[in-house]
């Protein structure tokens, strides 16, 4: 599954900046950050559903919004982008 | 073309502030805000191209980031979302 994750975390409350600083680390854990809080994921549907398990545990449903958009292609392939662009095409060829 | 617009705009600097707002604003014109820096828009060939050359007239390619990604369905379709969710699904039924 190719999978976007974008979430905005209320930040203007207390325990906000942890639980912005938990939901990327959960989204690390299974994807590459592309922008501050967007994740490009290529997961198993297991993996998926782990995800978004761990994700719950971290927001507070009544102020944090979590979004999590099924690609059917990869993010790679589907995406354009312009300006400043850290991520990584990992179906590029490694060259060592 | 079903279109989700994401974009990290330098605040840090001056004038970035400025370019957040034009941005969104164009962002605004196409489609629909669902997170602070993410819209879905559904936009025709010509508009998508109309609002990439707007979108380039608003940032600071050495600062600011665009990711503009193709769907194969529409958001509504596409996304899960948990927590707060402001978007509106144009393809429910309208009850007046």
């Amino acid at each position: 599954m190719e999978i976007l994750v974008t979430y905005d975390v209320a930040t203007v409350d207390d325990g906000g900046a942890r639980r912005l600083r938990r939901v990327a680390q959960v989204c690390t854990n299974y994807g590459q950050r592309v922008q501050q809080s967007v994740f490009e994921c290529s997961v198993s549907k297991a993996q998926y559903e782990q995800m978004v398990d761990d994700l719950l545990q971290e927001i507070d449903n009544d102020k944090d919004s979590i979004r999590l958009y099924r690609l059917s292609m990869s993010a790679a392939e589907a995406v354009e982008t312009y300006g400043v662009d850290e991520s990584i095409d990992f179906n590029d060829p490694l060259i060592l």
